[in-house]
């Protein structure tokens, strides 16, 4: 049985020595009272509530997951009840708009909690999650009357919320879908198709299930311009806010998956059900991926999570189990050293501690830059935000979840055999973090539209600006000899993007399957300088510091530069080498 | 669910014309008779038994898993059914010695067969797998009544094996063990203990089980050199061969496992169970480990055979499944293109095939290299196949299981979505493929081997011999101006080895650790020369033929050089920054 803890020391860390979040919040109109003192209460409200209600029920879930009924699912034992406490706490509103029912704290305060409920249960995770999803579709392109009837009810928690976009024969191209929308008299509409992989679409937390769904309104084009944002009840709701009769969708089945098996991930057929236009017709798409960045943030956050307690647990395995005799004796009176003497445990250990603190302040600073893109009352100030924001999330996305995946499977391999025994928990990690890689667009998309849209796309500017932020802080360092171990590799770094960017934009002008060839190679790259950054900076602000914390973190940023940023060295020639090995087999020869 | 087609024309592609194995086979005694024909046969025959008995099971097995009762363990449905198909057509026996009714076919045909039944359904496989271990270290080590009595039954497959070595304290650890056996007046011994992790330790298939135990005498000295190997029975033998009374062995209970759940993985209660010595008094862990290199080749294979398996039915998918338009059509009629036109696709999938056609060629020239280590009349070949199957052994598990992990989760990203769903089987190859990666030694222990034992141990004398294979090979290409992509870049990563090494050994000398911390990145790069050898010798065996599978083993081995081979320049880059990352930092600081 696995626990958890909070890493709450890391996250003060990150948030007040590293990011300075709080001075940077008080300049935010309507974030003035996220104080320093405020956000710490708040985290250590989430720690107790992940460790001491959602951890327990983590294998919980996995050994029983949801079972489908005639339509109702049943959520595993203990689920339905630490919902209620989530709710009765009033979790769901945290982030939300004050004039709903919100508590209108900032979203990189939610990113902390984020990453504990992850932590402690991604499966349970998954319900809250999809409901803020919904939340935020509906809040930024809503009618007020949609708002009004909807918004309270998600940020009380008393309904949640899903997104339905995945059709059996239409998930990463989503033009192809064909769920269609038939207008009514009285300006409703009538949803008739059917949805896939739709997490959260059916459960027995809440009354009210409010789904919002992507269809194409009779006669409208094909292709992505045809599709519209519609919001389809569970239950209709009457003009006085109370449920109404039950509205022609219902959950067909659920999926029987690898891992998240207390995520109900429903199959929802709608016939003819009455469902309500969300923004405008044709911007469907547009409207529901307002709120990408952070959908795709939140997933980032689940690579990490997983990733974190499964760190904690292998750690304490190495520190408790004795086998083998070290050199140097570390229990010269038992018959064996506990296994975290041995340089290849440490390697792995290493490994997911450095890209666990790297992910975490990867996404706070995100967070934080999502905060001032919404709320910064300078307008360039905004756009810079919005800028790094577009450019680094399919990088966190991808590059975190990957990450997460590689952490937990080593985490698993310390354990050895008992490792891969479900008893030991480990190895649920491992099946729960892989979705991560999958779904809100794999990480082969998110990779896709780092470089062409983001990076070629707009001839580089994005990622200069990002460039001139790593120039300031070497720059500011310059003379300092303590940091050079930091700053050399980040300044040869950033010269290996800047050549390989002018390289592959060059190839891409030429032919299209250079960029997508390289793409996933890419991504990784600048996820490594990305890292390398915030590693630095991690080391700048724990250099001058007395304290145990402040040396593991050297330690730590020491073994990110000499052990993983060099993967950089193979991602670079790979790039180089181009994309014809890809492209020149014929179909045909890939089955000989 | 998934289907299996055995890749013959590949393995015969391997035996033929690459390692020309009839001829070789010729010239060692006692298989002679070991035809081009012969080879073929078998191999049609079981591709037959493993596309149409076996692979239909995979999926109700990891379904069902085993089950346990008082005691007695029933296997998934249809695998009894299966194994007793297998024994008629006289599977086991294939590679048995014909004097205790073997028919004496070489190692290298059934590795063959291993690889098919690993892709059809390696859970199953595990239990024929472990008898044939039970088998060599009996016919290698017992006396004469022993094998009379139990060598013609294992052959027959009328009783299966075991090899019971892991103890709850004492997994790599074997010194740790603490099993016991006390010698009985008439020679025999009563063993006592706990074993834990035993495949196939109980189960439905046979009417016996032939536990091999490791355990100690009393009175034996601690550490391995106390440890001794004994035949332990599930049911008493009696003089006339036919079965007696039950041994006092029972199972426990059985492990649940994150895969290969249709294999019973029992714990096994030794309480004065009647055993017999094996070999010499305290020689038990030499004797248990004659058998260690088949063994491990043995689960080289299962990376191999499960990434063979995930291979087919991803690239099927990727035909299949209609997903965004590409810059050039390859379906105009359709609304979309099949994924394979998309590059990132081709990456997933060539970087299977890649790793996969490597692995066969590694473990069927490994295999063959065992053939001659046995049989060759030479003394001096036989030593030299020796020091190469010591070498490359470890390289062999580590690399094929890593690389099989990471084939089996490429092959389900190839799905997206429906990779995470049990239904379409491509995530089942990801939990089994996993636990290769550690058991049977972990990749981690292989790596010290390699690194410590096999490498700086003889001072670099087996990487000398090998080192030369390749220079010949080199030199033997040096002109051909065609072959120039393969050799130059393989004659580059054979010099970065030997700086490596020496570079390393030098380093070991100050400090072990060094050597321990460098071990698992010098593996990787001693698979990629291994790959990078064998994928210019395929490269060689292919360019003067016509024909499509010719011109895809041209492009696949293009692909290797390009965008597999360059991670050796991270591994490079990392070992040279040694160690003191991994061990600087105290114990108690991986907690901050």
């Amino acid at each position: 049985m696995t626990s958890y803890k909070a890493p709450l020391r890391d996250m003060r860390f990150v948030l007040h020595e590293l990011l300075h979040a709080p001075d940077l919040l008080a300049q935010l109109p309507g974030y003035e009272d996220a104080s320093g003192e405020l956000l710490d209460q708040v985290l250590e409200e989430a720690a107790r509530f992940c460790e001491n209600e959602l951890h327990p029920l983590n294998r919980v879930g996995d050994e029983e997951g949801c079972s489908w009924e005639e339509g109702e699912v049943r959520t595993p034992t203990g689920f339905k009840e630490a919902y209620r406490k989530y709710v009765q706490a009033g979790w769901p509103s945290l982030g939300g708009d004050p004039q709903y029912g919100g508590q209108g704290l900032p979203y990189v305060l939610g990113n902390n909690v984020s990453e504990m409920l992850d932590s402690a249960n991604m499966a349970w995770a998954m319900y809250p999650g999809l409901s803020q999803g919904a939340y935020r579709s509906i809040h930024s392109h809503a009618s007020e009357d949609l708002k009004q009837t909807y918004l309270p009810k998600l940020l009380s928690g008393e309904w949640t919320g899903t997104m339905c976009l995945t059709e059996p024969h239409a998930g990463t191209d989503l033009g192809l879908l064909r769920t269609r929308a038939r207008e009514l008299d009285d300006g409703s509409y009538a949803v008739t198709g059917t949805k896939i992989f739709i997490s959260a679409g059916e459960h027995d937390f809440a009354e009210n299930i409010v789904h919002l769904v992507l269809a194409r309104i009779e006669g409208a084009p094909q292709g992505v311009k045809g599709i519209s944002l519609f919001i389809v009840p569970k239950f209709l709701v009457k003009e006085d806010g109370s449920l109404g009769e039950r509205n022609t969708v219902m959950c067909g089945s659920i999926e029987h998956k690898m891992g998240i098996k207390g995520s109900a991930t429903a199959v929802l057929n709608f016939d003819d059900a009455r469902g309500y236009l969300v923004g405008q017709p044709g911007k469907g798409l547009a409207h529901m991926f307002t709120m990408m960045n952070g959908a795709r943030l939140g997933t980032a956050l689940q690579g990490l999570g997983v990733a974190e307690a499964s760190y904690q647990n292998a750690l304490a395995y190495a520190r408790d189990r004795l086998q083998m005799r070290a050199p140097v004796r570390a229990r010269p009176d038992e018959s064996a050293d506990p296994i975290i003497v041995h340089p290849d445990v440490r390697r792995m250990l290493l490994t997911m501690k450095a890209y666990n603190e790297g992910a975490r302040a990867l996404s706070r600073w995100l967070a934080l830059q999502l905060d001032v893109e919404h709320a910064h009352p300078d307008a360039g100030v905004r756009a810079d935000a919005a800028d790094l924001v577009a450019l680094l999330t399919p990088v966190a996305k991808a590059f975190m979840t990957d990450n997460g995946t590689l952490a937990a499977n080593l985490g698993m391999q310390v354990l050895g055999g008992h490792g891969y025994i479900r008893e030991w928990g480990m190895e649920q990690f491992v099946r729960d973090a892989r979705i991560a890689q999958i779904y809100e667009g794999t990480n082969g998309i998110q990779a896709l539209d780092l470089l062409g849209r983001k990076v070629l796309g707009d001839g580089g500017q994005k990622l200069q600006k990002f460039g001139a932020l790593i120039q300031a802080f070497l720059q500011e360092h310059e003379g300092n000899g303590r940091l050079k171990e930091f700053t050399e590799p980040l300044g040869a770094t950033l010269q290996q993007v800047r050549d390989t960017t002018m390289l592959v934009g060059g190839r891409a002008m030429q032919n299209p399957d250079e960029a997508n060839g390289a793409a996933v190679d890419y991504l990784r790259l600048l996820g490594h300088l990305t890292y390398a950054y915030l590693w630095a900076r991690m080391a700048s602000a724990s250099l001058d510091k007395e304290g145990d914390f402040y040396t593991a973190k050297l330690h730590t940023a020491r073994f990110y530069f000499q052990k993983l940023l060099p993967e950089t060295r193979s991602l670079v020639a790979t790039i180089k080498a181009g994309s014809a090995s890809l492209t020149a087999m014929p179909e045909e020869l890939f089955a000989l």
